[in-house]
């Protein structure tokens, strides 16, 4: 069993062949190549990245012709340079030609986030943060965004609003405060959901802190505030670094000594990592 | 009737939900938010942009809750600066949290591609050049992806394999010749299914002209190139730039005089446009 | 890959054996077949015709038990004389006959459709007219019927109201004129959209040549009429005849020179062939 | 409650809906009609007949635009002749003319069973006789071909394989004998299932008789054999005639006693009843 | 081809699958065992009962990971004692201890409701009385469900509203009478369907078999009543007790002669049997 | 907005209906009753118990029927008494009786739920430990009751095995020791997750401790057991006492200082709380 479960896969794979060949099917290809041609493509990248989506690919190129053969070069994860061979698929021409855009939509798709979170990731190293995602996700694809996210390196926050408590501005000022807010999610909470509070001041730290948030989130400060805010908490919470952080910034954040940087961006507007299919 | 079919967006709308709210709910919400409070938010444009999507983010906010009062102050296709209030959403402080992230996915995603089409087509004002989309587009989206297009003044490319024959380099390496592909495509295909070819030199061009090809892709041609072409054509089809086309080299494509300039990345790699929701 | 999807098809099969098999199974076979016997049956043919759906009804046999052999003694298109064997299916006897019906209602509609089609093209044959079908298809089975009307020698329409633009009586109508309705049409489509006019009569033809429309539909005329509009076309449009055509009388309508001729009841009403499963 | 759940209904109506406006929408419509205009349209029969399917037509207008107001003249089982008004549909023309297509192909279908149910019907009439059908359907549309021919006034046989047992010529062949394989049935089936059985001799009959089959089916015989048969039957059990009975035929059965006969072109071979949309 | 239709069953397993893996899977196996690892599991029983649901349990782990190899010890409807071991599962152990909860779940479940029946069954053993179950199930498992009481030994009453026709005292009293309750539901039933009517005292008794209903239901009465009954019913219906029946009470209504006793707990109130994986 | 989602219960609500109604619907309201009949009908409580799902209730007949009225008198969480009104259902007498016993499948088993939880909640009350769910739910219906659970004064353990980490016996064979296991799973757990660990020794409690636990599963320990643990806890972790613990036994556990006691059976083998539809 791998990180992905391929039954679950299944789904949404077939809405996406679907959705790109209709009732009608593939009409060109139908309407150029023979039915029995057989030949091989490669998928290769056009740029240096992480790759992340090869099993997704795979599966999209079985699930419409089962008779393909799919060879993976590279493992999720894996950096590739410009030129490299990622997958080589063997079969009926007019299937790996037909499947080959679904294929790559996915496939370019999560490398593009596992590149853009491995850049930040590279950008922190030797320091004690890691790089989380956030849920500003493309609506259906999340979990293959949060597992792109884990492929170049970085780690998850919670997947949804079922899994863990955060207390944002607006649920603090429909309590009153936060020591309301935080004593009314534990009330309602299970004992396996972690809570984490956003704050925007010293006294909503302490507050937090004394209530015994799990994770505090610093929002919108500076590398100099967050390191104030570090100090003050001393290990008794996670501190999160979230706001407009960027390729400049955030190594400042993370000498800041946070335990965690979010960043929205990597999942919401990475650009694809470039690949292409090549008929050999 | 909208240009989006409202009845089948309930089905996406309802998997966003699931995916974001789980078995579990919306745990800081229910822990922190009285049932019977209400509110009123904004959604606010961070940044100059076109918005797209604004039906679809009311039926979320309509989805989660049919009682909460949903003002929209923009249409799809307007331009928005920093500041200008989109969406103003009355009713339960609940409700309007728990769908706040589901619907800012979505328009700020479509926002963020009517935003890239919106620049280029501005790019090529007073050419008779249209930008058009191409199947780059994310799984499962590609009808908002492409209505979104249309929001900024592009123009649609084929939806899927199944409603035009685009007849490329491997079909045409399949068939032995552009003369040979054609003719099997033509034979094969509908009366009201349109043909395109890609040709990659004026031999082939010539042979596409031959055989009455309705539209002609230019492929990774220099906009000089591409000139020439237009001019062999001569009105009989179509023609149509693509590969690699940028900001910075549109304008010089859109005055060799082709018809169609087609992008990608407007679609799998443009930025989401930055809106927030204000509680207020 | 064949002309039908697999994978599509699996929901389809599926739906249609839940319909027979309910949640308490089949009844009669449950009750008087033991689970160990094996046996074969044959689909054949009680009346010559045209085949079309055998890999439906295969996949239904197989959906319904996988270790059913199957072995296909016609393809799809094929002519049957009666008494034809079309399909051998060898296993569990439970599993043969509890699917027997639902491969059946399958293959004998899409077989009546094949047929219906194939004696239409046989009365237009040594014309250059070919025979096209319609919209009117049965709900849920389009792709399947439009295949069906491939198989019989036919070609297909649009699928739908996505893939071409065909301006009717109404919509011309709600523009004002031909002229104006082809010009707002166009304006929208996109470049690999065709698009049709329907016409009733000599002025309006005139103006859907003037505006370039790819293809002339002429509704409810006489031979005669059509003869008339098709020398005024010369070859600038495709042009199709449409409305109330009959076996007797589609000779007549090839022969006065249209390209296409279409008929609704090739899909929604012709009768199915008549198959049955013959237990050896 | 009527006899057609409509929340069962409204996934197949979206369904058909979905095959016909695909992601791209009705390009005809939303190109040459403004968003505002309004209009009224008649659904109107062209031929004479029996209606079935108001209800579902209805639907599928509301489904695309809830806005619409629909205005039934007739209700389902109503006898129309050539001319008669069914629905009146007013409001956004676009609305109008995108969904005409699906609710058309469900009402001419269901209304064509319908149709020929009642003239089968009244070619018994003052006989005991009821005219019933089989599960010769179209797949997916059981439900509601069943239900068209309860408007025309014939009855069902069983829905599935799920709901009585049937007992054919194979079962028989593989339990050794009618009394066996009436005994095993029996010893399985739930007390609330009812068993007939299919004879073809008068030996068979006095077999199913003696294990006290429901009904018995007295298939392919002449209206001669089908006396003598209800003549032994002599009202233990309901008899049914079935096998290739036509127009012509079916008097002689009915005049033969049998309490029913099966018809399965009622379902599967029904032309649809000439009906259509005329815009007002 | 089984009793249980592995097809069907499959939507039913990945929506329960689903439900325990969300889109994060299964963090604990994740994070602490290898990917390579194997092993092998016991599935064993911990108290005595009779089983049901083997080869659901079995597509739940081949569902999550087809590569695991399962040996069934035991067939449904087995009867188990403390300690027996019923299926054996070797493979990936991370995709062992995933699937654990699942398929634990609906076999423990299962076989709850088989233990439960085949504990009734036993009581009444040696008369002609059957044990049968009701409409009383667990929502969108009543086919897993009806298919347990009969591994346990009982017999199945209707399945659905959809299969049979039960009068009760709320139809009678819209109806009027038994008579015509039972008069009405003749007219519209099809000729395959049984009509049961719940009857309170001995004048709706002998109305309701006047008017032949196919099965008297005695509801509420005491053994003796039953006894009284049964003796007037005289073989012209089947007889069935049902209302509060117990383990102490079932013998008498058995021995009252009547053919039927109905037991709405055995499905929605039987404990699980309690059932573990051993991991070895 | 409430703690149960109405968009998600649609489809659990559409799916219990169509497996009681068929395609054939209910024939015995359908056979009985007049189209235009209406009434009014009490769910009345046979037995005194704790009330849930008045909501699910309430949809099921609004699914079927939106005309119908509903008026509760009771809400989630409440006690009830034995001929206590719990909802009153006015309208189409049809609708009423063909909904009640899906409504009622949902009602009385989250009751029943609702009801052995707090008869646990009510054992253990002026403790401070709290009762909590496992995973040991019903497919499909596991938020159904983990709601119900709260309803009857009970807390969540966590939904599934994706929103929190629970190490037991055979992950930490797998890993070699509870120290690596739980270094392993912090190490790959998001920053979110909480982390329980399964001990069954006091070297594996001081492990679990020493690497920080977030909760300490004490399974099938005695009180006495229990109690020894909680000291050396002494507040560094949650602890969680669980395994054949029964009414007779809650207490101790309770007084042992436990903050949390789990029970399975409180979901997977609750009885149903006797209701029922009584027509007025």
């Amino acid at each position: 069993m791998s990180e992905l479960n391929h039954e679950f896969l299944a789904e949404l794979i077939l809405r996406a062949l679907k959705e790109d060949l209709g009732d009608a099917g593939d009409l060109t290809s139908l309407g150029t190549i023979p039915e029995a041609q057989t030949g091989t493509a490669h998928i290769v990248s056009k740029e240096a990245g992480v790759i992340a989506g090869i099993e997704v690919a795979a599966e999209v190129f079985s699930a419409l012709d089962p008779s393909l053969m799919i060879l993976a070069k590279k493992v999720d994860g894996d950096a590739v340079a410009k030129g490299d061979v990622i997958l080589i698929i063997s079969g009926s021409t007019r299937s790996l030609l037909s499947a080959e855009r679904v294929a790559l939509n996915f496939l370019r798709h999560m490398s593009g986030i596992a590149t853009a979170t491995a850049n930040l990731v590279e950008l922190v190293k030797e320091t004690k943060t890691s790089i989380v995602c956030t849920r500003k996700t493309t609506p259906g694809l999340r979990g293959l965004e949060k597992y792109a996210v884990r492929c170049g390196g970085g780690r998850n926050h919670r997947f949804g609003l079922y899994d863990a408590v955060l207390i944002k501005d607006n649920h603090i000022a429909a309590c009153g405060s936060v020591t309301k807010a935080l004593q009314s999610a534990k009330h309602r909470a299970g004992h396996l959901v972690k809570i984490e509070v956003e704050v925007s001041s010293i006294e909503m730290l302490q507050e937090a802190l004394a209530e015994g948030a799990d994770v505090i989130m610093l929002d919108n400060m500076t590398p100099a505030q967050v390191k104030e805010a570090v100090a003050i908490v001393a290990g008794r919470a996670l501190t999160e670094a979230s706001g407009g952080i960027t390729h400049e910034t955030v190594r400042a954040y993370a000498e800041a000594g946070v335990d965690l940087i979010s960043v929205g961006w990597i999942t919401h507007s990475a650009p694809n990592l470039d690949l292409s299919l090549d008929y050999v």
